[in-house]
């Protein structure tokens, strides 16, 4: 989805009053979660190179103005300057896969203050649901503890859209496979998927329906066991794949009941028969907890899918994300309202040893630590060309090892805080007593 | 979004076994919510229009072929048999806005079993989501009391589309406008908005700020007061609205803070300022249960915007949905693993005065009866024209009028069960006597 009319009316409304008043001077606006949900010890920065994209393309179409003059009645001269707006600005970004945490801008748009409020909304949209979603499947990767993981949450998501970029996401954070066959198309990701259980009942017998398909796709089978009773199945499976000499690629997959349990017994059984290299893959409502009792407790499982729970992030289905006005025309800004104190400036993040500092963007970075934001688009333009999900999944592996081991806890995660510079202490206090100035000012007294 | 491509892969990998066996009578799939979540009394169907758009537009483009047969290596008579793939079986569904409960068929479709089978995928992402958001922003209405709702949820929704389905489901369940302009123009809706908090340090003070917008939007300002200090803020908005005689349409906004409380000190300012017109209009984090307490306890509110936690449904972010095989080639399907039993058969809901019972679509509905699902596609195409939204927001407030009142309830809601008639009961004893006897056959007993 493009589109200037992607965002809400109050932008739209400010922009135009800016436009009306020659109001146009640079405004920095810092993208970043102020809180972290107190079940994630860390985020997985995602969504920038949605963002890149809708920036690219930022333009009011013809019918769009035809709709704000006629539906919504702005005027002539408003609609005259919703026209002519691209965007030409610049951005910095922390790129996708990165670990990131609270307070730390995942993305600084600077540009002309209407455009740069124009596109508040889809940014946050799309940083916020794919940064949420990134981080649940980190989750999930760390809970597997090296077994193989497939998206399955196409059928659960919030929607096609969000499909696509939960199948996305969670290539970048190590998921070897997807189910979703448009999203493998599109981001060139592997397709995986077995049989339902309505395939089995189509066939007069649970045998029949496994024979069936293991004659059609001989390369490619796993029998989902549990249609009629689980090992009954299996031991079904076993029949089938030494009747047809299959058993290199095959598997079995449980839907149902005591995954760990019958993991165990379908094991057995499958050892007993000599068929060591028939692989169990698990699924069935499983998220990270559900993974970390499995894994802990040495279930036999060669490979999990993993679906709705992880592709709407149930535990935490969003973040306390904002788009915050930090610099304009060369002011520093910030917000005073009682619970949601805002830092002011252009800012950078220093990855060191002793780990993060937010600071000013000018500033050195202290010994040995790496900024972490990179400036990803100047006067509009791509600095580089797009990056892939190869390089994304690079940058969560490194971070990911540098972890301290409290972030990574499934239960009672505790996140690490990054520390602010004092460059940007002082600014802040500056900026502060500047708003205390203001609201002064503004309430007379 | 729209394309065969939308699905898993399983989906593929059984309908292309189906169509080299010429297995290709009629199926019946189900579509229905297994559970309720706990703090569900109720749920409100929505999502048929995106599934209606889906079938009717249903095929494999040349390039979804390409892909299936260069990458993902499907056959040449597979690929073939894809080409010719079009939906044109029948559906019945539950028109969008009515109430339903658990067990209770939202869609079924009829058609044969390939096309039935690879659509599963889409059809349970809208329904599921769609359902999910309009049972949830059902609850908000509940709450407010009768005090105007606006869909503030665009920023943090799961993708841009998902913020389109949230639009448009709030509109179903009566709030008054929406954030979102590319919704208000694709759906006919109220757009609403008023301005950010950067908009006030943009200016030198509140006051500029506030005069500037009043100035350019003199017929629709709400201006926020909680930049700097709350109270000074709704006293520079009197001093601002005074200058300008602009009373009769204006607002203030509160965005932050114990917002009961605010309320009640905005109120008296400006009653005592003798602007009692002027509305008081609130958001921030609101759901449910904070819309309940702020109704509850008097606070003169205006209107509510209603953001994150009501568009991704915070506590509750998907449902227990399935679409299940229910009748294959005539004959009725259940499933038996272990802790999923299904019931067979082509169904219908008979919504009378005693409550409502599932029962098998040929049966006479009990005395009084109405039946919930309706034909809504016949082979292949849609019986009706599109609905509107007003058509199914008028569903809506007649089916929530007759809710009891523990299903309304807020907190620890109890939701009514379904009964099931004799004859489904005894469909579903003989389906279930002869899956048994397969389950018997398949594992050789």
């Amino acid at each position: 989805m493009a589109g200037a009319l992607l965002t809400d009316l109050y932008e739209l409304n400010m922009a135009a009053s800016y436009l009306r008043r020659g109001m146009d001077e640079p405004a920095t606006f810092s993208l970043f979660v102020r809180r972290l949900p107190p079940s994630r010890g860390f985020l997985v920065a995602a969504g920038l190179e949605a963002c890149l994209e809708f920036l690219s393309s930022f333009s009011f179409e013809e019918e769009d103005l035809r709709y704000l003059s006629e539906t919504l009645g702005y005027d002539d001269a408003t609609i005259e300057a919703f026209r002519g707006l691209r965007f030409e600005g610049e951005v910095w970004a922390v790129p996708e896969g990165r670990v990131v945490l609270a307070n730390e801008p995942l993305l600084e748009v600077t540009a002309p203050i209407p455009v740069a409020q124009l596109v508040e909304t889809y940014l946050l949209n799309q940083v916020t649901f794919q940064t949420t979603i990134a981080s649940k499947a980190a989750r999930c990767r760390l809970a597997a503890r090296g077994t193989d993981l497939v998206d399955f949450a196409f059928r659960r998501t919030q929607g096609a859209e969000a499909a696509m970029a939960v199948a996305r996401t969670t290539a970048m954070v190590g998921f070897v496979a997807t189910s979703n066959v448009e999203a493998a198309r599109r981001y060139g990701l592997r397709a995986a998927g077995t049989m339902a259980h309505s395939f089995i009942e189509a066939f007069p017998t649970e045998e029949e329906a496994f024979r069936a398909f293991a004659q059609d796709f001989p390369d490619r089978v796993t029998f989902l066991v549990d249609t009629y009773d689980t090992l009954n199945g299996v031991r079904t499976a076993v029949r089938v794949i030494r009747e047809l000499g299959l058993a290199d690629r095959l598997g079995i997959r449980l839907d149902s009941g005591d995954l760990a349990s019958l993991a165990r017994d379908a094991r057995r059984i499958l050892d007993e028969a000599g068929l060591p290299s028939v692989r169990i893959f698990a699924s069935g409502g499983l998220d990270e907890y559900a993974l970390d009792e499995l894994t802990r407790a040495g279930a036999p499982i060669d490979a999990f899918g993993v679906g709705t729970k992880m592709g709407v992030s149930a535990d935490a289905p969003y973040l306390d994300s904002v788009y915050k006005l930090v610099e304009y025309a060369g002011r520093p800004v910030v917000k005073l309202a009682t619970d949601k104190v805002t830092l002011p400036g252009r800012k950078q993040v220093f990855r060191g040893p002793s780990g993060d500092v937010i600071g000013l963007r000018g500033e050195d970075p202290p010994p040995g630590a790496e900024p972490l934001l990179v400036p990803v688009m100047r006067e509009g333009r791509r600095t580089e060309p797009p990056g892939t999900i190869a390089e994304a999944r690079a940058r969560f592996e490194a971070d990911l090892e540098r972890l301290p081991e409290e972030a990574r806890r499934i239960r009672d995660p505790e996140a690490p805080e990054a520390a602010i510079s004092r460059a940007l202490a002082r600014l802040a206090d500056e900026a502060r007593a500047d708003a205390l100035r203001r609201a002064g000012v503004a309430s007379g007294t």
